[in-house]
C-alpha cells in the first residue's frame, strides 16, 4: 500500500532534508531520518521516503510531500497521529492519504513553490527570527518585482545555480513570482516547474542587489541571459525560505492545498 | 537624560520581564537584566529600566516600551545599534528616543494591547510553534468573537485575574477585542488601558470553553458579572501571547506604533 504525507517542518536544527546515513540509523540531523524512524516505529518495520523537493539545511517546510510503501494496516489519521507523536517538535505529519501505486511525490509533481521573508528594517530580528532573513538597507520592493518578472517562463536557469547541482540540465519553467512589502517585510514567492539546487536564494540574492538599488531593474534579463553563475548575487541565507508545497494534478485527489486547478493552473501566488 | 526605547523580545527562553535579581547582576533569565546589561555597556554606568507593561515567563513582545534616564552622551541610533549588539539574538532594540523628563513608560501609556495566536488543527505546530498555541478541536471563531464583545468598557475583571495579581483593584477599561480566523489560526486582539495579571491568558482560556461549544455565548458575560475565578476557563500558555505595544497621547512624539491617533482613540484592531 502507498501513502501520501503533508510534511511541516523547522529546518533550522536540520542538515536539510535528505538522510546522509544508512536507513533505519538513529541519525538526527536531517529531516528524512526522523520521519523515516517515525514512520518505521508505527509500522513496526523498516519505511523509506521519496520527497516532493530536498530542501537544504535550515529551509524550512509548509507542507513537504512524501511518499512511502507500508504492508501495515494503519488507517491514515493512525499514521498521521502516531508519526507525529514520535517526531521531534519541529517537524509534524499535517495529513496522510491513500494513494494510487503509481503516484511518486516527486514526479508526479507538476509544480513547486517557495517563499522568502526578508526583514527590512536597521535592527536584526528578535521575534520571528527563525523564518526571516535581515536587510539593513531599504529595498525598492516593486523595483525588484519589475525586475523578477524577466525570469518568467522556460530559460536555461545556469546563472542562479550552484556549482553543486547535480541536475542533468538548467531547463526550468518559471511559472509566477512575485515581491510584495508588507509592513517591515519583503516577501518573495516564486513557482517553477522545479527548481535548480540554491536556484531561489540565488534569484533572491540578485534581486536584492536589485532592491538596493546597486543593480538596474533590467540586470536580472542580462544575468538570466549570460548564464554565467559569477556575475550574478550572492546566495541569499537560508532561515528565510520556506518550501511552500509541490502542486499535483487533480487526478490524484490530494489535499487541495497541493493541488493544481481542474485546467491544471496553479491557485495564485 | 531620559529615553525611550522599543523593545522586541521572543519570551520563550526568559522567565519574564521582570529582573529576579539586583541590578548589574549577570544573570540572563529575564528581559529586563539582559537589556539593563546591554544599556549599561553602552553608557559605560549603570542604567535601569521602567517597561510599560510586565509580561510573563514565555511570553513575547513586538514592542515592549520602556524608559531609562542616563548621563551618557549617545545618540539615539547609538544606544539603538550598540545595546541590540551586546543582547541575545532573542531581544533587540527596535527604535530609540530622547524624551521629556516627565514621560513615564508605564504611567504615560493610555491603552495596551495584545495579541494570541492559536493554530486549530488535529495535529501540533511545528513551523512556528514558538509563537502558537494549539487547539486540536474544532473553534467557532465568530461565536468566540460575539461572546468577547460582552467584556467591552470598564468592568470588575476578578473572574479573569489570577490570585498571585497585585493590582490595588480589579477595573479596567477593556477598549476593544476581536477574534477572527485566518486559515488554521484563530487571533484574538485585545486593548484595554490596562491588564490583570493573567487577565489575556484568562480571557483567551474561557473564550476557548465557547469556541469549543462547551459553553454558551453569553458565559462570558455571566464570568464577568460573577467575578469568580474559579468558574472560569483554564489560563491559556503564553506560547501564543504577544504584547504589541502600549499606546502614548500624541504629545510624547513617539512613533506611530505607539501612538494614539490625535483625537485619542487608537487605531483599529
Amino acid at each position: 500500500m502507498r501513502y501520501a504525507l503533508g510534511v511541516e517542518y523547522d529546518g533550522g536544527g536540520f542538515l536539510g532534508w535528505q538522510r546522509l546515513s544508512k536507513p533505519g540509523s538513529d541519525d538526527e540531523s536531517t529531516v528524512q531520518s526522523v520521519l523515516e524512524r517515525a514512520l518505521s516505529f508505527v509500522a513496526n518495520a523498516p519505511v523509506e521516503t521519496v520527497c516532493a523537493g530536498r530542501t537544504d539545511a535550515g529551509v524550512h517546510a509548509q507542507c513537504q510531500v512524501v511518499h512511502f510503501d507500508s504492508g501495515a494496516r494503519r488507517d491514515p489519521r493512525g499514521w498521521m497521529l502516531g508519526a507525529t507523536s514520535r517526531l521531534p517538535a519541529s517537524v509534524c505529519v499535517r495529513w496522510c492519504q491513500p494513494v494510487a501505486d503509481d503516484f511518486h511525490a516527486r514526479f508526479s509533481a507538476r509544480a513547486r513553490r517557495y517563499r522568502y521573508a526578508i526583514l527590512n528594517r536597521a535592527v536584526r530580528p528578535a521575534l520571528g527570527r527563525q523564518y526571516l532573513s535581515w536587510e539593513r538597507l531599504p529595498l525598492d520592493a516593486d523595483a525588484m518585482h519589475r525586475a523578477a518578472q524577466s525570469l518568467l517562463g522556460e530559460h536555461d536557469f545556469s546563472a542562479f545555480r550552484t556549482v553543486h547541482c547535480q541536475a542533468p540540465h538548467a531547463r526550468r519553467n518559471l511559472q509566477a513570482i512575485a515581491v510584495r512589502r508588507d509592513g517591515e517585510q519583503v516577501i518573495v514567492t516564486v513557482q517553477a516547474n522545479a527548481f535548480l539546487h540554491h536556484m531561489v536564494r540565488n534569484i533572491v540574492g540578485s534581486l536584492l542587489l536589485v532592491g538596493r538599488g546597486e543593480q538596474p531593474e533590467d540586470w536580472m534579463a542580462q544575468l538570466l541571459a549570460g548564464r554565467d553563475r559569477t556575475v550574478a548575487g550572492p546566495t541569499a541565507p537560508p532561515d528565510g525560505l520556506v518550501f511552500v508545497s509541490p502542486l499535483y494534478p487533480p487526478q490524484w485527489r490530494l489535499p487541495a492545498e497541493v493541488t493544481l486547478g481542474a485546467d491544471h493552473t496553479a491557485p495564485s501566488l
